[in-house]
């Protein structure tokens, strides 16, 4: 019987290079297919040499992770790849959740990277230094009405809140309802961290507040970190407090 | 007028150097000076070969912020450094309210790192596939009634959870009224993933559930992870579905 290949879930982290792991790059290394979204596939250009790369558009998860299956069983390693950590509105869920519903026994390494809003939170200082919530808003896959109570939660709880999927062209309206959200329970001078393009090429930074957050552009790429009732800026740094003394 | 050094507030990720980034290594090996906790220092032992190494026990953190302004201002870059990534519970807070307060000018860098969530979530599995909220059950810093408050907004909210600091020998209690409060809002069934040493040499990997998670031993180098409503586990793989249609 044919030996099956291993199957690689990697996260390659923000996007800059130097901010992917070495377990990540030799996973991909050990790979004689590698399996992913275009943008991402972009980003390890000189590593695919002499493999197959199979890249598809947004909104083929599904697909994308058969595909890996398929080579798998033909007996070759294989890695799916997402951008930030796998484990984070990644592909490692829907690829365990694949394998499961096969029935078939293949080995899978999931391989952590950087999240998108620990890449942001560096950049804008440190916001996220106490409890924090992560929450997209994308309601493709998921009710609206849950992810609001989740807003709600996190704000009565003053939770520091990093928003994933903020805003697209077609979805627009949910990063405004979540403010309206967030302002019933943290207070409109809350500071707000807006990055787009985290540890990447095109990184911006914009710091401002709860008040005045929906004057800045916010997209897809954009991870946007709201402060809890301690957070502060002072020389251009956005700092949420644990406490100590100095 | 002698040029300050710079300041790298360093995330080595989960502890395993195949999980640090290249950036953070790069910026150890730029360093005249490294501080740090023992037990991180003895995890880039290799990297230190001619740099003045200062070591210091736990909760020292405001000291070692000071050692690393102090090497700064003598002209010398210095990397102080956290396990996992440097902005979650770590030293970039306090490191950059240390510099703020002597108000002096030097240039920091915050560098990220795969945080001890991200990486149990991998070896679990994909549990933190949904909103999930990052909680730390030290009541050091920070009143209990509030953790008790996040710990319940967060059920209520259906956030998967990632305790970080639940037990330590003289703290056993939390652990204990957080699942008292977490029973409120979620089923006894529900999954949770209990990791010792994610990533690094020493893993310890059990899934169990809420009704029976205070049965297996929990400590200080473990994270708890708290599955969301729909949380199953599957061929010993804790999986939070994202909700696509296979
Ligand atoms: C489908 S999620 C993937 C998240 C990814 N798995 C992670 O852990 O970072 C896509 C969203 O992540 C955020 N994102 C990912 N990389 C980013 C970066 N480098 N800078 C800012 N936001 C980023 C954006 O909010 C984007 O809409
Ligand atoms: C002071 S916090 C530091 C967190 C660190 N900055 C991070 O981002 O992972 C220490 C707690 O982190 C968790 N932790 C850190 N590294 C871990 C690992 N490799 N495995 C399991 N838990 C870890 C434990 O809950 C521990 O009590």
């Amino acid at each position: 019987m044919l030996k099956t290949g291993k199957i690689y879930v990697v996260g390659l982290g923000p996007g800059d290079r130097l901010h992917m792991s070495e377990r990540a790059r030799r996973a991909i290394l050990d790979s004689e297919a590698v399996v992913g979204y275009k943008t991402y596939i972009h980003l390890i250009e000189d590593l695919l040499e002499g493999k197959e790369v199979i890249d598809s558009g947004m909104r083929k998860e599904v697909e994308r992770c058969n595909l890996t299956l398929d080579k798998a069983l033909e007996g070759k390693n294989v890695s799916i790849i997402s951008s930030g950590d796998a484990g984070v509105y990644g592909m490692a869920g829907i690829m365990l959740e694949v394998v499961n519903e096969k029935k078939v026994q293949v080995e899978i390494e999931v391989i952590p990277g950087i999240t998108a809003a620990n890449a942001a939170a560096s950049v804008l200082g440190a916001p996220m230094m106490h409890d924090f919530a992560v929450i997209s808003l994308s309601d493709l896959l998921t009710d609206w009405e849950l992810i609001k109570k989740r807003i709600e939660c996190a704000s009565i709880g003053d939770f520091v809140v990093a928003l994933y999927n903020p805003k697209s062209k077609g979805r627009v309206h949910q990063i405004e309802e979540a403010r309206e959200i967030m302002l019933k329970h943290k207070l409109p001078n809350t500071p707000v961290g807006i990055v787009r393009n985290a540890k990447r090429s095109g990184e911006e930074v914009v710091i401002t507040d709860l008040e005045n957050m929906l004057n800045h552009s916010i997209d897809m790429f954009t991870v946007v970190i709201i402060g809890n009732a301690k957070t502060y800026v002072k020389n251009g740094k956005m700092i949420t407090p644990r406490g100590y003394h100095l």
